[in-house]
């Protein structure tokens, strides 16, 4: 069947969410286009009103409230100031916020480092990070950044730009994640967790 | 984190699109909010787009351009018209035509019976469907519906109204994938395929 221009197109823009491959994209683009349920036009005043009022912090990168800038993590005076979360991604600060044992404030990179997507240190939010180390009472720097290869590469280029400044550079301790068997947790995970052990009965939990 | 509304509600949109969870559709919600790629402008304009210039054909329910009404498979007249393929979703069509095997037409339900959802045959494409039986020169109707409990259910449902008409009722095989192996296959599905196996050799492949 020879397509339809602005299926094809529409398809390509949901192909381009995170997650979402070529027949998910199918799959929700005529779901949406089978108008059942109203969510096409419910789809489009959502994203319609979030793109008028909600933007990325000018000063951390986390998403706000366009008339709430700096957001409330930067501007809630009891958040400790010493502490400074450098995250990849607007979603890590939420996925941290809901743990509710963090007190800091946040830095987002948007990204990280990737020879293959030609994103150097200049696409990432590095100067600002930088400029944020000079003008507030920073004393450590967690590197929360993802688990992978390009995201570990980019931790240790931070710890490179950031230790000579004589602060302490942290990350999130590795090891078993909660709720599962010792036999599903991969191999490197289980060693660093073996060899990093900690005394029975601490954390938060 | 007190939440923000208009990022709540594009999340809970999201989270009704086919195969999008609670963490896919924040996943989503912050990609296209962090406006890294200009997908949250494009997203907009596609949808708006494809609302205006898609709908469904009024004959058979499948996908077609809001100016080409009943869509091109109805009319095009070097289509099978004794032959109907009665499917669930708009998106049946378009996997059915990919594989380039079926030159009859289609009949598109909106969906399958669901006590579950409180749907009906009222509420899918029934009644539209005896009338196009009434209407057109059809003698054989395929119902390729999905492999679910609910979509036999249907199936059966629409067999027993179907069948006292004289027609031919046929449903596509059912058997092994192409390119998997037999130690993959579930029991029902070896079962059935070796009840029913072919003679070596045979189809369009």
């Amino acid at each position: 069947m020879k397509a339809y221009p602005a299926l094809d197109r529409l398809m390509a823009c949901l192909g381009r969410l995170p997650g979402v491959g070529r027949r998910s994209a199918e799959r929700m683009a005529v779901h949406l286009l089978a108008r059942r349920t109203g969510l096409l036009k419910d789809l489009l005043a959502a994203l319609a009103e979030a793109e008028r009022s909600i933007v990325c912090c000018a000063r951390c990168g986390g998403l706000t409230a366009a008339e709430e800038d700096p957001c409330r993590i930067c501007a809630d005076p009891t958040r400790e100031v010493a502490l400074l979360c450098v995250v990849e991604d607007p979603a890590d600060v939420l996925a941290i916020e809901r743990c509710g044992e963090y007190r800091g404030r946040y830095h987002v990179l948007m990204g990280r480092l990737s020879p293959a997507q030609e994103q150097g240190p200049d696409d990432l939010r590095v100067k600002a990070l930088l400029q944020r180390l000079d003008a507030e009472p920073i004393r450590e720097v967690i590197l929360a950044l993802h688990t992978e290869m390009e995201s570990a590469a980019t931790a240790s280029f931070l710890h490179d730009v950031l230790a000579p400044r004589g602060l302490r550079v942290t990350r999130p301790a590795m090891g078993l994640p909660a709720g599962i068997g010792i036999v599903y947790s991969d191999a490197v995970t289980l060693a660093h967790a073996l060899h990093t052990r900690e005394p029975f009965g601490i954390g938060p939990a």
